[in-house]
């Protein structure tokens, strides 16, 4: 099959269409630390809604599968391609075609970073909220298809809540036009929200319509608070919560992980146990309800500094940036992305300290305190995930999910979480969401084996769950 | 086929099943002002999932099709029910099931009235944004149902940015939980996003998991801006939103509505052509940006005036929540809710001042101008809509469309606007939402002709679009 298909790209998309060995490879992989045994056909490096169009056609004809592809920055793997399938790249696809500040909306390519389209909303006094910790090597399309949160959810919400409408490209090549330019509408099913998260198994985004800001005036204030132990931030970040204080910014990093980042960027080591809440506030009043915080957390047994200092600001912020690099520093890393409503957070705490103890490990953890989102962190130090480190997951998860939480909070379910999601959904909810997927692509072309794994019944043991209708069969990155 | 589906029911839910001639009556009509020709089979008052879900089943088993309604306060007559279907009605299920101020969250059942919920929730500090101009009379399920909006939303967003879960019985009698407690997940499709706004096609809500908000503290203030025209109105508000200030409630009444509020207020009448917005600023800071938008505001040649007492603030916006009222009382109207980009409001004035032109007629029309939805209202003297009044409502839909907009804000499709859907959609999403449809719901028992009229080729000329298909053959409400 391989051959007439790549023929036939050749013939309508020329040099865009890459099998060179360095572009094949890095399509094996994201940043989840995982990746595909083998490699793709091909890479189509799409330069316009025409070319994802052709290729869409193309695949449709020859029952080729196809995966999107960004940045390549995804941690849940469903940008990993493997054998006999085309990656669709929209990494080209980078243009800003429209800025409306009286409007507050941009229209915009999938392909450009995060970072460089609001440096250039900057200039126009706007910004796009939704800032996953990848913002500087991150697509806009990346973070629209995996419903992306980030740092300042819990204050100016996420991608779902700063997305207008969307052009798509169905399976087959047609161009759907989702969504309106307005604030409001209810006109027919509300498609825009069902396309973002989804992962690139409804379409290909060719184009999206942003919900802009205007930049927020005054200089942002910034809180640091320790605490003795990580069950003591929680109840001091649930405190400020509970004051009605709304922070532009709420991190949590327990003892293991605030320890990586010193290390790694060679500070003083923190006290044994020591845990961490970094706050920013933010507009005109940010220093008045940074002190009304402060407060909050003095009462709550932290020890707290605060700046007005914006240089000093972002250097307490980067510690916790840090963290990346920090687990990446100490092995591979599954990072996991647990999320529990807010009044939780120390009991999620109190379930990951149990589960270190009882499988003898350590699990580095950081939190979006504001919004309770935890990204609790599995360090391995072979290429592959041990078993019994997949058990570890698996159980906590089923914590979350036993305080009312989910999965994932933000980096989306891809492949590495699959064979969690029926328990989750429920059996009857998984099957209707697959039957959705095929009213947008009945050949079931597009990224197929992501998300739904198939044989959720088996998704409830250890075993790996995929079976042969996966491209991967046999090969899971994770196997 | 209607008595042994009336034997089952009865069978099942004894006395919730009502064949009395009010009961059917009422479920003729909603707040459109149109309803349907016939009665339907019977109304069943569910008081619990478990009957909503019997009463499913028996339908499913039966094809008989189900509408469901809450308090009955559409707009748009998706809740219109007709021969051979059975009313399902939630408004008898409202508990509060929970209300969690730590997570900034409340579980209910559908049918609590928006007020009412918010009259609970003020007790604790809280309340849910939504609030359409029928909070007072609307259910919570209603406007989940149809994705209602409001006066609030520019600042504070619609329902979709406040719903966080929703419980759901399909057409087959099957539960299904979708969403999650938690403020952040993408756990799969976001199914809640896509049942909010969906007009009952899809299934039936009995819970509701709602993101809620603290009470905003301080007083509002209150500003009446008169201009000499409602396009310079418009250029103000415009003006407004550029400034960067944040109302809470930014109204646009032109001079005909205006008029008709004084009129039915027994207030003096304003000056001819007088167009007025009025606005209201909240939080701390609600009187410092009062004080600026009032400069805004003069600087656009609007007379202004500014308020810092609550009860004269609430008397000024009476006039605007007025509106339905004076409308109801100059004869029958079809309301209608196009929204457009911020920046085309003028030019959507003046293409309503055209229509009028055109056509004869008087379109007074009001507009929440913080987000651009406006309800123009066509009045007519007789119980049907005459079919010049059809072609203008045509003619005002293709303008806003043309300029960017959509059909509906917020009071949704339902058999009046069905038959433009197919032409702002798009065929080929116009299908595949009807797949979805399907998706849901095989059998198609559930409000079956709803939103999506049969024979979409004809919805572009004048004619009446819908077909054998719907109940209500050769009978709508407009025909």
């Amino acid at each position: 099959m391989g051959a007439p298909v790549l023929d036939r790209l050749r013939a309508a998309l020329g040099g865009r269409v890459d099998t060179t060995a360095p572009a094949l490879d890095a399509a094996r992989a994201d940043r989840s630390g995982h990746s595909s045994p083998t490699t793709p056909l091909t890479v189509v490096h799409a330069e316009s809604t025409a070319d994802v169009q052709a290729t869409l056609r193309i695949a449709h004809e020859t029952g080729t599968p196809v995966v999107v592809r960004g940045a390549g920055t995804g941690l849940a793997g469903a940008a990993i391609a493997g054998a006999s399938e085309i990656v669709l790249s929209t990494l080209r696809m980078r243009r800003v075609l429209e800025v409306r500040p009286d409007d507050l909306l941009a229209v915009v390519e999938p392909g450009i970073l995060n970072a460089e389209l609001n440096a250039i909303l900057a200039e126009h006094g706007l910004w796009w909220p939704p800032d996953p910790a990848s913002r500087d090597i991150s697509t806009v399309g990346g973070n629209i298809a995996t419903g992306a949160g980030g740092l300042l959810c819990a204050k100016y919400g996420v991608v779902r809540d700063a997305v207008l409408a969307l052009d798509l490209v169905l399976a087959d090549g047609r161009l759907l036009r989702l969504g309106h330019r307005s604030v409001k509408g209810v006109t027919g099913l509300d498609l825009t929200s069902l396309v973002i998260g989804s992962e690139g198994r409804l379409g290909v985004i060719v184009g999206a319509t942003l919900k802009l800001r205007r930049m927020v005036p005054g200089t942002p204030s910034t809180i640091v608070a320790t605490f003795r132990t990580v069950r003591d931030a929680a109840r001091g970040s649930a405190a400020v919560t509970a004051s009605g204080a709304e922070p532009a910014i709420m991190e949590l990093m327990d003892a293991r992980s605030l320890a990586a980042v010193h290390a790694l960027r060679r500070l003083d080591p923190p006290a044994a146990g020591l845990a961490q809440l970094t706050i920013q506030t933010d507009g005109r009043s940010a220093a008045v309800e940074a002190e009304q915080i402060a407060a909050v957390l003095r009462e709550a047994g932290g020890t707290v500094t605060v700046t007005d200092d914006q240089a000093q600001g972002e250097e307490l912020l980067r510690i916790r940036r840090s963290m990346h690099a920090a687990m990446a520093s100490l092995g591979t890393t599954l990072i996991e992305d647990v999320s529990v409503p807010r009044s939780a957070l120390p009991a999620m705490f109190d379930e990951i300290a149990r589960i270190e103890q009882e499988y003898g490990i350590e699990i580095p953890t950081v939190a979006h305190a504001g919004d309770g989102n935890l990204h609790p962190n599995f360090i391995v130090q072979t290429p592959e995930i041990p078993e019994r480190i997949w058990r570890a997951a698996d159980d906590l998860f089923r914590a979350a999910m036993r305080l009312g939480g989910t999965l994932t909070g933000e980096h989306g379910i891809g492949i590495l979480k699959s064979r969690w999601l029926a328990e989750e959904l429920g059996e009857d909810q998984w099957q209707l969401q697959q039957d959705i997927v095929r009213a947008f692509d009945p050949a079931g072309i597009l990224a197929p084996g992501r998300v739904y794994a198939p044989r959720p019944a088996q998704a409830r043991g250890a075993e790996h769950p995929h079976d042969g209708e996966h491209p991967h069969d046999g090969e899971e990155p994770h196997a």
